[in-house]
């Protein structure tokens, strides 16, 4: 528990001088989910929120969308044979009566559906058809949907990778976390969680989220500090968030996916530079040349 | 296949002047690895290598160690149903007569012991017994290994992520991509590969030299774009490769499994810098101050 970070002997070479000192890592660990006391996946993460990361972990999978659709989720405490300690690495998640268990090659299920062997437009589709909720909010045409439409300014944007920054504790002690943030539409700091495993920090995100009661989370900003894969965006459709923005490059399936789910997705966010992938429309962009 | 990159529409937005060209992206789709007709696991990665990306996930798994172990690699020519187009996303692997199959749930066997249920040092005691070879080369203290021990000069690593950086084609177009290579002590290129999955390129990487009658990989260098993982780690270990260097942090599982089992791991690997977490005998140090 709180294992956050840990220790370790380090020898430093600098210009040729070596020197011995102890060094501050990341620290990681396996840990297994369970879903109703069944083993249904691990994971390398950073401990911590390992309720969260369970319960955001099924909210990408289609399990959860909300919290009472969850009853309870326990560290086990037989963990370790012979009534050894804890590890802490094993959580059981409990669903409420009722709510559907799915089957327990959970992968397969997304990335497979019968129309289309294995392929991208498959696995866009399995996502397409698990969401709970679109992400269709009108964006900026009049049209109200769900919640309020969200607009973002270009501005407000380029300000959210300095604030992700400034926000990432752990990171200035070690370099070895990726980070994922919510934010409002105004920029606002929502939550922030970093991970060594870039999925774990948007799972604990989502899954503190469903916890309090607040998915979809469709007035906000996923913002992460690496590369926009298609499982993050993937996480971002399923949790209801309108907008991913990534500090690097996406992936092909990536804009694919946010074209087909209407998610907004902007890459190389740096400094007043972005590149704008899929769903300009939640965008406040003026014309190209000398502005309206 | 050799769908490396992608093209897609982008809305580039640089100090508020907007304007729309294509761009190009790093492709990512899944891949589904079949062992002898039985699915095994699905990975988002980079098409092209397919093969040896299956290969060498094997490598890392205990299951394969040498190329007559592998009796073929086939893509699943019925992977769309009512005889559709190949997607090329399925590959199946053939294991020779006689090479034991594992149990279907890999991932499980890997970081569980009946020691310690789940946790750190069960992950370490897995991939330590089940290394094909030990990375134990006498490293310079005068004995002899299976191999020549290896022993590289601290100014030899510092050239290696110019070399990698200058070897990576694809992410000059894309940005997208993470990198794995192989060196020589020497700071000689023997192979890069990459994907938008850092753990696919070590295993393309690993895969190929698996095909090449190459492994154990005991006289060289294992460079990664990014931070070490476990995973990375493991990889590492199972493929006999001695020395993993990586740009960024390393993990403190990483550091623990390389501390076990003997592997060299450097990381921040910036510049004349570095930091060397395990296997330092590997490594030609001078004293600290005015050198020997």
């Amino acid at each position: 528990m709180g294992r956050v970070t840990e220790r370790r002997r380090v020898i430093r070479i600098r210009d040729g001088a070596v020197s011995t000192r102890p060094d501050t890592l990341v620290a990681e660990e396996p840990l297994e989910i369970r879903l109703n006391g069944k083993p249904l996946a691990i994971t390398m993460r950073t401990p911590g929120d390992d309720f969260a990361l369970a319960a955001g972990f099924l909210v990408s999978e289609g399990v959860l969308g909300r919290a009472d659709e969850l009853a309870n989720i326990v560290y086990c405490a037989g963990a370790t044979p012979g009534g050894g300690s804890n590890t802490y690495n094993v959580v059981d998640v409990t669903l409420a009566p009722g709510v559907p268990v799915p089957d327990i090659t959970l992968e397969r299920n997304v990335y497979t559906t019968s129309s289309c062997g294995l392929c991208g437009k498959a696995s866009l589709d399995a996502v397409r058809t698990t969401a709970r909720w679109p992400l269709e909010d009108g964006f900026g045409d009049g049209r109200d949907g769900a919640g309020s439409p969200v607009r973002i300014e270009p501005e407000t944007l380029s300000a959210l990778p300095d604030r992700l920054r400034a926000a990432q504790r752990v990171f200035d002690r070690t370099g070895g976390l990726h980070a994922a943030a919510l934010f409002t539409p105004d920029g606002e700091l929502l939550d922030l969680r970093e991970d060594v495993g870039r999925h774990n920090a948007v799972d604990k995100l989502v899954g503190r989220a469903l916890q309090q009661g607040l998915l979809p989370l469709s007035g906000s900003v996923l913002m992460v500090s690496g590369r926009a894969s298609f499982e993050l965006a993937q996480k971002a459709v399923m949790a209801g968030i309108p907008v991913l923005a990534a500090v690097s490059a996406p992936s092909s399936l990536a804009v694919d996916l946010a074209a087909e789910t209407g998610l907004t997705l902007v890459g190389f966010l740096r400094g007043t530079s972005m590149n704008v992938y899929a769903g300009e429309q939640r965008l406040a962009l003026r014309t190209a040349v000398g502005g309206a």
